[in-house]
């Protein structure tokens, strides 16, 4: 019960309860959501607290962090610091740092300053890495936080944790146990103990289960097993992510200058993986990092570049038919189907675009040539622009009855869906080549493509085939 | 090594070795998957062969799964069967997917074909539902696959394992401890032994690491914690991955009237994840389902019906605009800005889209209400709209020398990025409601919008403003 946590600012971490409420479904979720709203507007915040107090923390969490401001204050206002860094820490990481922006660095200040300090350092670590650094320098009590602020965001040194079970690798299980023993609360996070040689080097590692077998005097070397993959602090935190899902990792050791220095556990990897794969389905369509119900400054910082940039290529598009103002004054028809064949080949190079910017994120591409997928997009929107560019033409003869405008939309049609693929492939590939995240601005570039060659395919044709369009 | 699991037609689960090989990075994964291909070009399978086997088997897969067709078949034929079906038993449940796939049901009846029954049917269960129902269709031997065959894909029960620890809520540690020893290799996928009462229903669970430290004759209610979730085997699998992602699970029993029937494992609960994650972003592109270098068959099956769809939607576009052919005539120049104020429109809708349906998969609009979403969208929109209605403005004036056209152009400008944040923020909004999934055809919908608001307003505003423009 989150009631157990509430018990006053001398608090330690192994007064800090396990979660014992039962998880609810996302429509009862909903509905203690509707109710504590409607509680806190009739002004019965204590009510409202009593409503979520028993349910599981990470409820509790999504719940206030889905409040709007006001209502979220009020409520915060009857809640313990205590309970609140409680409820940071069994959430999952993603939701706990979102929870976090929601309170702001204030807000956090606030909550923290009154925790005793080993709560206040484990709620910190809970917090994405900036903010954390934005709060501690806020903090009157001094925590020891220089190694946490010293690591880079989006590494494996940031991820770690640097409490960790070990034991020598001429020990014995009993020793092991000792070590786990040792962690208190947070021993159940992790799925190993890792055994390190005499100068602290990362020998091999014994999984939690074979240590339940053992015998308290069976030696370690017995029960231990290879390590199939360690980092450094520097390492990319991509890289741990594809990591964890290649090899089926549930935690990651952190090794430096040949000594274990820390371990990712697996609810850092996940998080770190989710955001990985749905941040690249945002950089598609250039939203990453925002939130659906953050600030509008946010949005507006993330969007606003994109936005424009957009404009100055769709200004290159405009330019585009602008060159053909001439045959457009001779034949206006042209003029209804020109989002026809750019809207076609937009919607083509974006399908192939989302399609590769996936395979490289998952690491599914190994082995596989630029070349054999570039052939396979380019084949794909012939054959795709072959069966689009005879239906358009169909349509187009049965709205407009021109036979040359149907055969000049259609051959438009065929050309730019092959673009379309090649491009689509291409652009992501190329940037990949070049190191640069293929998930970032490609769709700029894929649609600038299909819209201008587009137009200058479909205004070309039919200024050299003008004859047939009079 | 790789090689330990190739011992014969007879061997059993216990003789799959745990593969003992090291991680390698992506560079030099593809230095080794460019080096397999020139052996197997100069008909050196064998030694091909050698290179591959003193990998980790999940690398092993990834490489002999990006080969072209013939160089892997050629490949395949000088492995033992033993030693592909270890490679599937380590590789990632969605890599494991992906390989099964290449094979093929021929290719994958005739591994199955030659190894022990109990190999198998652990070998079929890394498949996906649909492809093991197939190959198993062929096997001539008789597996026990009927309880397997008859879940449903996507569910709970056709994720779960059936074999896995238990205890009696009345006994001690060292009964937890047999029930764990007798699962032999596969007990090291397990981080809880369930507590079970008299009827087998599920009472509780205790954490591998407690078990790990509790003497032999500790009574299991002492070391036993509460089950935060279970779900029942007809519960969706993007709930359970909802389920393990909100309350940082490790693993989630399946419970069904009453009783204890599976377990569904970490990483098939994070492969339903990666699914559902990567998934949302390949259907929001209308590609889901699809493998970058799969058979081009697949591909046209997925995306043609869609790209025809949009056809059908870019027709409307074009009858808009033949509305004001009119219009057109008199100021042809109109025709080269159509694109700029549909193509903004189309950019700010699916910014919108992407960010919504993303919250909608990942649970965080718990209690944030629709209509609060749509203000604050829309909103945005009109503040995006001013700055790039002025821009617009301002450039379309520099080049055109027109201050009608500027005005007409910045004036739709505005209005259609406050029509596209209201739509995209609408559509998954409103098909989250009747209960479809939002991720599927809300981009067509939502582009659509914005196309053909775009030219109603900047065309509509022009014709009846067409004195300030001639």
């Amino acid at each position: 019960m989150a009631g157990e946590a509430s018990n006053g600012a001398g608090a330690t971490l192994d007064d800090w309860g396990a979660p014992t409420a039962r998880a609810i479904g996302l429509n009862e979720l909903s509905a203690v959501a509707d109710e504590v709203r409607e509680l806190i507007a009739a002004g019965q915040e204590r009510r409202a607290f009593e409503r979520v107090r028993v349910l599981h923390p990470a409820d509790m969490g999504l719940i206030i962090a889905g409040l709007p401001g006001a209502s979220r204050e009020a409520l915060l206002r009857v809640m313990s610091p205590q309970t609140v860094a409680w409820m940071l820490q069994h959430m999952n990481p993603v939701e706990a740092g979102r929870f976090g922006a929601r309170l702001g660095v204030r807000g956090l200040s606030f909550v923290l300053g009154q925790l005793h300090p080993q709560q206040a350092l484990a709620t910190l670590r809970r917090l994405p890495l900036r903010r954390a650094r934005a709060v501690a320098e806020t903090l009157d009590q001094p925590l020891p936080v220089a190694e946490l602020l010293a690591e880079e965001a989006g590494t494996a040194g940031a991820l770690m944790v640097t409490a960790y079970p070990t034991v020598s690798a001429d020990g014995q299980a009993a020793a092991a146990r000792d070590s786990v023993a040792e962690l208190g609360p947070a021993r159940l996070k992790f799925t190993h103990v890792f055994v390190v040689g005499p100068d602290g080097e990362l020998v091999s590692e014994v999984p939690m289960v074979d240590l339940a077998l053992a015998e308290p005097d069976a030696p370690i070397a017995d029960i231990s097993a290879p390590v199939v993959a360690s980092v450094s602090p520097a390492t990319d935190a991509k890289e741990c992510a594809r990591l964890r899902r290649h090899y089926n990792l549930t935690q990651l050791p952190v090794v430096e200058d040949g000594r274990l220095t820390g371990v990712i556990l697996a609810e850092s990897l996940l998080s770190a993986v989710v955001e990985q794969d749905t941040r690249q389905m945002l950089q598609v369509a250039s939203v990453a990092g925002e939130s659906a119900d953050g600030p509008l400054s946010g949005s507006i910082r993330t969007r606003l570049p994109w936005l424009t940039i957009n404009l100055a290529t769709t200004f290159l598009a405009a330019a585009t038919i602008a060159l053909f103002e001439s045959t457009l004054a001779q034949v206006v028809v042209l003029a209804a189907f020109l989002p026809v064949v750019a809207g076609q080949g937009g919607i083509g190079g974006t399908q192939t675009l989302t399609l590769i910017v996936r395979a490289i994120a998952l690491g599914e591409l190994v082995g596989v040539t630029a070349r054999r997928l570039l052939i396979r997009e380019a084949m794909l929107g012939l054959l795709h622009g072959v069966w689009l560019g005879v239906l358009v033409a169909v349509v187009a003869m049965l709205w407009k009855d021109n036979l040359g405008l149907s055969l000049v939309l259609g051959l438009a049609m065929l050309g730019n869906m092959v673009i379309a693929g090649s491009v689509g492939a291409a652009v992501p590939l190329f940037l990949r080549r070049i190191g640069v995240d293929p998930a970032v601005a490609s769709a700029v570039v894929v649609t600038t493509f299909t819209d201008v060659f587009g137009f200058l395919l479909f205004l070309g044709i039919a200024r050299v085939a003008i004859d047939l369009l009079v």
